[in-house]
């Protein structure tokens, strides 16, 4: 069916309708990326609120349906053997997996048709129910092809993120998970932590605007945080060596003339993010 | 000058004229607590701009001003000396410190007159500029007054803030330094510590809505937040020593069969925490 990178239209396979490849779907219907979604997800509740706010048209429960492209956005640990299965009859395979080369080292060989992303954009919330199609308008969208990745498809792919509003950049997967455990996996494992430490919520009585910013994301989906913990640790476990060095670090400088120097330094790459990028 | 509690209008001293104290000036003024305020601010650029803004009507440089009650709004290590001072003349006076206890020791013999206050509100900016009338609605303010507090000067200060909007509650210091220690303190050295790892905001490309609300408070004022974190070094540290614990914990549990249940227990806090006070 598929008629190549510039054609529009058409139908899209979406595996997982939660919060991501939800919002992917409207999305692509609203900028006529696809006219048309069939859906899957193991969960019948959330297939039938997906088919009930839009998200998806039609729903099945096999992959082999004909397509123009199937999105697998289900979690960490299920994404592979939905992108084997899907890879046999779709003519082009993305997800949206928020770690890469675990995906990729689990599906060797490669099926060429496949290219991996990683949308960053999100939120504490999940289900259909929380999916908008906003969601990718502005966001920064990672494509990790490897060498078997066939470059038509990884172009045409980009095209799909260009046409729904977000900025796409390529890197490897072992930079891009990197990069990822140190900006996204270990603040979440650092907020999960300091929720233990904090134990009961009555303790957070008038608890501040700060706290609140700083441990919203603790209140994010267990099981999909689980599967991208478990998959990215050995490099979320070297960041969170230095991020203990560093607070060791700290609760020394409590007690010396360094505190101030390192707080200022912090603030400045603090603020320079904002500067940068507002 | 002042004729008692229920009375309204009449003058203010206010040391410091940065976010807190700015704004507790303009909320005051703004809800008729007082008409007039008088300002001090080491900075003269800070006090020219205070009354530029409106914040204060008059400056001056010493705290022998006649005055219905006088805000001690500096940081923490600089409140102790400024609460002496005004506590001379003025007939009552009030501080909005992060910190209690180390400002209650370094007082005694403590001025009857003196009510400890910590409004909790804040942002990560700083100075009058950042200052504004609402920072206080719907806030909570913690007043920790001790034996030796005149009953009716805590009556009095409880009613400005009440007056500006603000949720007023009464804890001992104790309880205060150890509660903030955790929800706001700890936080902040987290964060700081964070950006020290990350080191150059060049590799945050891209970062998403989490990242930044988790590490936003790391913009913060350095010399503030250095005063702080040393004045409560003590409960601090006691935090920070449970964190790392619970970090090494999820660390561990990367690799076993706990982790779901752990990011579980974490989320459902937050959630809690969210449910309760929204």
């Amino acid at each position: 069916v598929s008629e190549g990178a510039d054609k529009r239209g058409g139908t899209l396979l979406l595996v997982g309708t939660g919060l991501v490849g939800g919002s992917f779907a409207l999305a692509a219907k609203a900028h006529g990326v696809f006219d048309r979604v069939v859906g899957i997800d193991r969960e019948p509740h959330a297939l039938r609120q997906a088919l009930d706010l839009g998200i998806v048209d039609e729903t099945t429960d096999a992959p082999d349906v004909a397509c123009d492209a199937a999105c697998i956005a289900v979690p960490v640990g299920a994404v592979a053997d939905w992108v084997q299965e899907a890879a046999k009859t779709a003519p082009l395979v993305f997800d949206v997996g928020s770690v890469k080369r675990p995906i990729i080292d689990a599906l060797y060989p490669l099926p060429p048709n496949y290219v991996p992303c990683h949308p960053i954009a999100g939120s504490e919330r999940a289900g259909p129910a929380a999916a908008h199609r906003d969601l990718f308008n502005d966001a920064s969208v990672v494509l990790t092809p490897v060498a078997e990745t066939d470059a038509e498809a990884t172009a045409t792919v980009r095209g799909y993120w260009q046409a729904i509003g977000a900025t796409v950049t390529i890197e490897t997967p072992e930079v891009h998970d990197d990069r990822l455990a140190l900006v996204s996996h270990l603040p979440h494992l650092v907020a999960f932590a300091f929720m233990e430490v904090v134990g009961d919520a009555d303790a957070l009585a008038g608890a501040g605007g700060g706290f609140r910013d700083f441990t919203r994301i603790a209140a994010a989906d267990a099981a999909i945080w689980t599967d991208i913990l478990r998959a990215n640790a050995s490099h979320i476990e070297r960041h969170l060596d230095d991020l203990i060095f560093a607070l060791q670090g700290f609760s020394q400088a409590l007690l010396d003339d360094s505190l101030q120097t390192r707080i200022e330094a912090a603030a400045a790459v603090r603020r320079a993010l904002d500067s940068e990028q507002h």
